[in-house]
Formats: C-alpha cells, structure tokens, sequence
C-alpha cells in the first residue's frame, strides 16, 4: 500500500473560485505530474464532459498542470493506468459510480491508487474514496449497479456535512439524522466533512486539513467532533 | 381505473402533532374503513415497526380508526389484498422500496391501489406513488433491487420541496438544480410538493390541495408553479 489521496468536502468554497482554496497543496501534491486525468463522469448540473473538463483545465493551468478528460481516451482503462495523477469532480454520485461501473473502471482505480498514483477527489470523487457511496447526499437520477465503492478508506465520508439549523421549520431529516439512520442497517463509520476540509491520505496515514474539525459517526456511539491536523486512522482499527 | 390516493409531502408540518393538518381530510377520506392497514417499513431514525405503527395507531384513534401493521400479519400479499384502506408512512424510502420488493408487496399494491382501495402516502409513503423514487430526498442507506415504484401518478414526487434560500454559503446543489440533473437522464415529470401540500387523486382526476403551490419540472422546460384547488392531470398527457 503505498496510497497517496486528497479527499475534499467541496472543490469550491464559498466565495471563490473553482478548487481557489485548495490550489496550493495540490500545487505540492502533484508535484511530479505533469498531467492530470480528470474523470468527469459526475456531470454537476448535467453539464458535458467536454465543459466539465475545460473547468478543471482553467483551474489546474494556475499551477502549471495539464489536464486531461478519461472520456478523450479510447481506452479509459489503459487512461486511469497510465495516468501520472487523477482528479475525480464532484456531481452526482449516482451518476458518477454508475459510469464507473460502465466503463469498467473501479478495480482498475483500486489498484492504481493503490500502487501509489495521487488522486484528488472533491465531493462525488471523495465519496468513492469511501467504501460505500451511501453517505452520499445526491439524488439517485439513475440506477447504479452497485453502491460499493473503491474502498481507499475504512470508512464513508459524507461530503458538504451540514450541522443541523436550530431555526429551520423544515420537517426533512437533518444530515445527522439521516446518517444515524444509516447505522440502523450498516457498520461502517461515517466522516462528515464540512466545506472546506479534506483528508490528506499517505499510506494508511489519514489526517483531516483545513480549518475546520470533522463530525465522526460511528454505530452505536454518539457522534464526536475530530480536529484538524491531527492523524485519525486509529478510529477505524 | 378507480384510484384514490392521497400524496403528502410531509405527515407533519412544523409546531403541530403527527398528522394533526390532514386528519379533517383523513376522517372524510377513509370514511368507509374501519381499519387501515399501515406500512412501516420506511422506518424514519431506524425506529422499529412496532414503535412507527403505535405512533400511526396513535393519531388515527383522533379519528375513531383503529391501524394495524402490516408486519403483525403472517402474510403480508394477503393482508394488503384485503385491507379497508391503506397508509404508508415516512422515513427511508431506498430501504421502503427495499422491503417492498423483498416482501414481494409491488405487485400486488398496485392492483390493490387500482381497484379503488383508499390510500394514504406521506414523505416516502408519497415517492412510491410516482413512476420511480429517483426524486427522494433521502441518503441511500440500504440498495434496493430497482428505483421503480408503483406508478400510481404519471410523475414523479419531490416531498418536502423547498426552494432555494438565497442567503446559503452552502456549495451543495438546491433542489432544483438535482431535478434539472435528474432531467438530462430522465423523461419523467416531477413535481415540487411543499410541506402541508398534497395531491388528492380520484381516478385520472389530480388536485393540489394545501394552501401552496406545487413545482412542476418537466425536461426541456422552465420549472412552472402550479395552483392549489385545480386539477392537473393535463399536465402529463
């Protein structure tokens, strides 16, 4: 295992512009790769792979880095093998696994992460990072053949965790209810990241960056609060 | 064709008690029944069948109504074919449809519904009305065999619509931008209900009752609000 990922709540803050926050670690991050593929099968908004990829393109030329679309390969496996680093967008998860599944792709990303190719997710590609996608907030628009995931964490990650409005009227259930829900039928613990954190993954080393703590839910425990920059994996032994 | 349903949004709205807006529309609607069979199965917090259908018991006593669950009986197909009338309450709906499709209930509520038996959905109780559950708000917690559901309306439900808050900071997607997602994949009318809002159906006949407009997202089209108190059946021709 030699993994090494960032897994973001959200490639935009409040604010700014697209991954504007974040530019800076990636800028060490990827370092050595003068490429990146990007997988935009997430499609936010429904927009095309093309429009997708142009956006990720912009944002990466601030640091010097090309990007690539996997859809501009003919072979997407060979793509994600190859590649000298991967960012998977956010949008909708459903959508996003289901191609995945389609074109055959989450073993191969499983072994290439693995083997130490760096990976970013934000939002749908972090909740793939996870073991499951069913910490997902999105609508299900489309069936995928599976909500297993890639797995490159113990755990799932709830992206854009939201605390609950103590003001609001609105009768739906809040993000942490519905995660407490979830650990009525499943085991595996829940990180809620909010807008503006990431985990950064080295090996089996997993600690949360940014300003904000993260909201750890686990079966059968009341939730706790983690900080930043401090290592958390020993929380999923 | 001799439906009659009624499609809630929400069993409560904000400062009343579980059903306490509907229960004078209750008391005409299921009239004829002395009895009414009550679905738990989408389990709002994970709480048991007996615990959600003593609350449902609860509220309808109001009413002079006795509930039954439909996991007190040994053969659920039975139970649903021979009910006075039926009520499927909130909660989950991917683990609603679930138990739906594992008790092999899809079938036969659906013909049971056609052939005149009064019906009551709120919140997940409501999404199974529509072609599939691909509009639920709800996180995936559990995988079903198929979004498909009942088809009891030519559309789809959105419950507990909410329109976008302006003054967010939240990145997560409105309501409105997951349906236009929804629509590039999907042909399938949607329509918005807000909290307090619910469709009477009486055969082909659609109203909106509550004292809110409804949202209706149709592909290709901008998203229009549609009156209380007005059949809309023509909508989906």
């Amino acid at each position: 295992m030699n993994k090494r990922l960032i897994v973001a709540s959200t490639s935009t803050v409040h604010g700014s512009t697209y991954l504007e926050y974040i530019l800076p670690t990636l800028k060490t991050f990827f370092k050595e790769a003068k490429e990146i593929l990007f997988i935009p099968y997430a499609r936010p908004g429904g927009i095309s792979y093309e429009v997708y990829t142009a956006i990720a393109k912009k944002a990466f030329l601030t640091i010097d880095k090309n990007v690539k679309g996997v859809h501009e390969f003919e072979n997407p496996i060979e793509a994600v093998k190859n590649a000298n680093a991967i960012f998977t967008g956010g949008g909708n998860t459903f959508e996003l696994v289901n191609q995945l599944y389609k074109n055959n792709l989450i073993e191969v990303l499983k072994k290439t992460l693995e083997k130490g190719t760096p990976y970013l997710g934000t939002s749908a590609g972090s909740n793939i990072c996870g073991v499951t996608m069913m910490n997902t907030n999105d609508m299900p628009i489309v069936y995928p053949p599976s909500f297993d995931t890639l797995g490159m964490i113990p755990f799932n990650i709830n992206a854009h965790y939201l605390d609950p409005n103590p003001d609001s009227t609105h009768m739906g259930e809040t993000r942490e209810t519905r995660i407490k829900e979830f650990h009525v039928f499943n085991k595996t613990s829940v990180l809620g990241l909010r807008e503006g954190s990431w985990l950064e993954v080295i090996d089996n080393v997993i600690t949360i960056r940014g300003k904000y703590t993260a909201r750890l839910f686990q079966q059968g425990k009341d939730a706790i609060e983690l900080e930043s920059d401090i290592e958390i994996q020993s929380y999923f032994k």
